[in-house]
């Protein structure tokens, strides 16, 4: 019998049995799983959903439950935002920078109202209000919010901005469990038979074609046969310590992956099937500096006295050019119009205090002329209205001149900076995995997180755009594979 | 017939017939393939070499011929400079930064003297003369130079700094074609048949193992048995437009590959047959901004007129971190102390003069206070002899204040910014290829530019370290083959 692996299909010639048939087999019930499911199920398809975990979650349920959408839904509209499918086709490519997968931004821009539509059509509530300012999600159960650098430069240069985080409806954080709750309701409906505590752990290859998948259940292998094919949705591998040393070693330097299970298994099933996987070494990271709020209005240095970015993008945009940054830490300075104590959670000190920008300057042991010409070079021109060095708007641009001062450190070592990673399996908009040539690999898909899609720039990550993806794709794999 | 493809091993089985069958095939006739070839048969093995190219030479030939040696070769001692095995490994994994194969540092770092005595024994020549300051290769035929960031922070803070660029005995730059020539006609004195215009197309794999490649030879597939074992040496994939696309997108920044057909065929043959890429993101870039030499006195700024890094690094390290900053371009300044005109291949121009720093930052658009605030902190402090911010150390630091000043710029687009790809195949120390669990593809071995080896990091490259990697890996890959 061959060795049942990751990293090599197994030939069906050497199938025991088949201890289970359907037509489509979907691995992983995050939101992804369970949109393919639910598009699979639609479609006609006899649909098997195996989870590793005694349940459905992933890391979606982690999440805010933040979708990315934009476009001119009617809660923009009702905000007063005018929005189109050529902003946000515009912001996405934007957001994947070097990385963008031109033809997933397009379709997703395009699709984008009519996927709003059908996740509320699933049972997804949305309650259609609007909340200002820069927050990670709301405190409530509103809808809208500002969840990326729409409006700071040089998005806002080429892509007229709104907001377009579309937070389910759900008192506070964690809006996640509630989504994917909703979207396995749906997927149970339809006659999706769900297997928990099931792990994928080889390809089943006929021929050049994926026909199945051994599933590890109760220590023992399962052959499931899948006469359509296989959706692999398995999450990315910021739970894998040894794939992110190999592929994105650059996460050393932080502390805080998040993550369920998500060890990359999905990953390493594509590439030994041929797949190619691209951007390994790209992921999301943020230090919750925007709370208070308050301090959204700060000043990032690096440890030269040095400003880095226009301090009103996204966030993770923010801390994911912070952990660029030389020397370890990086301080974000606020005077005393906006200083109030940083959650504990946050693990953010207090580096240093003072009457002037000079004596901070001289608590934090920089060459005098530095942080404090940094300063004045800002503070004169905020005055003004104007960051002619950045680009920082207004009203996020304050000058910071009312003593008494403070440097916060957000140290890469010690303070809170959560990331996952971002690069996966190369695919079609379609979900199909291609293999190294370009060609797709029959009966085999892919969506979320294990695949490289909108979000593939953890400099131009926006909250949302990896559920958008999730989703959106996610669908469009279930359906192609049940075709 | 089976597909003969990059992306998937030929099955032996499906073999008509085999044209030819040798020990060991080494695939490319750079400097790697050739160690690889002269060690195979020093073994006693029979080997065949092929080569795409009508004769010998890869991105080797290319190259100065300056190999990284160090821990205490007679010419460094010469010289009057220690150096230790210990501080050649520190300096290595250093270089190597995140990416870094500790593996690889420390054996080449036990083993750099001995391997100089063989480079020696195959007949490359050294004249044994040292040539100080900051050259990118000799102008006469010198052997000893810095060629890399030894002597800078933070390298020499945990490695004591000695030159270890030791360069072939050639007059003037460009003295790769002559190494490769050395070893050729070494590798042709010890029976290895070489075969060129002929391009690899396929591995060959009977159960799990390679045993041959398929070879296409004036338009006809060829299929060559080998006994022992296939070394893949045919560099990296700076010639490939879609996989620089796909896996190193920000050399879309820069304009200027070199290379010689480095297409990546090696790493696609390796992966299509199970083995593990990475750090496939990594690539050296320079711009020749240390011609003349007094520019290597200068000071760079980004375009909001910061430093980012201590200028006395190595060219390249500059360069890499110059590629990072934002906006397209950097600037170089000089005063008329160390002005000359720039040389017309580095296509560097003169963006702005002034009496003054302060009229120099007026010209770029720079806000007042941003770059005459950064030259007055640097010139303070210089004076004395520090550079607090960066660490640049004497004898490069130098105070800019003799009017007239200038500011020379580095565009990214249309400067000469040369790079060449570092990621590849995960090795062994012997050139083994891994596969993506970590155990050796039985059969298959690579070395040089086509693996991961010591220069696995763009930002700590120093010059020699591919030709290290290359020769030293090449011949453990040849000896393991062949063994």
């Amino acid at each position: 019998m061959p060795e049942i692996s990751l990293h090599r299909p197994y030939p069906s010639a050497d199938v025991p049995a088949w201890d289970c048939e359907t037509d489509v087999a979907v691995i992983g019930f995050g939101a992804a799983g369970a949109c393919a499911a639910i598009e699979a199920a639609e479609a006609g398809a006899k649909v098997m959903l195996f989870e590793r975990n005694s349940g459905s979650g992933g890391a979606s349920a982690l999440s805010g439950g933040e979708i990315y959408i934009g476009g001119g839904t009617e809660v923009q509209k009702a905000a007063g935002f005018e929005d189109s499918a050529g902003d946000l086709a515009a912001y996405l490519k934007m957001a994947g920078g070097l990385n963008a997968d031109h033809a997933k931004c397009e379709l997703y821009a395009a699709g984008s109202l009519v996927h709003f539509d059908w996740l509320k059509a699933q049972g997804v509530p949305y309650k259609g209000t609007y909340v200002p300012g820069k927050i990670i999600e709301p405190e409530g159960d509103d809808t809208l919010i500002w969840s990326g650098s729409e409006a700071a430069e040089p998005f806002c240069l080429s892509a007229k901005p709104a907001p377009r985080g579309h937070v389910i409806q759900f008192m506070g954080w964690g809006g996640g469990r509630k989504l994917v709750d909703i979207l396995e309701a749906k997927a149970r409906s339809l006659g999706v038979e769900v297997v928990v505590d099931a792990r994928a752990a080889a390809l089943i290859e006929d021929a050049g074609r994926i026909v199945g998948v051994v599933m590890r259940i109760d220590n023992a292998n399962r052959f499931v046969r899948a006469a359509k094919g296989v959706v692999l949705a398995t999450g990315g591998f910021v739970m894998n310590p040894a794939m992110l040393a190999k592929y994105a070693p650059l996460t050393g330097k932080i502390r805080d992956p998040i993550g369920d299970k998500d060890d990359g298994s999905g990953i390493e099933l594509g590439v030994g099937a041929g797949g190619d996987a691209i951007h390994m070494d790209e992921f999301f990271t943020t230090c919750p500096w925007t709370i208070p709020q308050s301090h959204a209005e700060g000043v990032f240095v690096n440890v030269a006295g040095q400003r880095f970015i226009n301090e009103d993008c996204y966030h993770g945009r923010v801390s994911r050019t912070a952990v660029d940054q030389p020397g370890g830490k990086v301080y974000l300075l606020l005077d005393n119009a906006h200083f109030e104590q940083p959650p504990e959670f946050a693990r953010v000190s207090i580096a240093a205090t003072g009457a002037s920008w000079e004596e901070v300057e001289a608590e934090l042991e920089m060459p005098q002329g530095t942080l404090s010409a940094t300063m004045a070079v800002y503070n004169e021109h905020a005055r003004a209205g104007r960051d002619p060095l950045f680009g920082k708007r207004a009203p996020i641009l304050q000058p910071l001149d009312q003593a008494p001062f403070v440097a916060l450190e957000l140290n890469f070592e010690t303070s809170y900076f959560s990331f996952f990673t971002l690069g996966g399996l190369k695919t079609s908009v379609d979900g199909e995995v291609f293999d190294r040539a370009g060609t797709p690999i029959a009966g085999l898909y892919a969506a979320g997180r294990c695949t490289s899609g909108l979000p593939a720039w953890g400099h131009g990550y926006s909250s949302g755009m990896s559920l958008a993806d999730c989703t959106f794709f996610g669908r469009r794999a279930g359906s192609k594979a049940a075709a």
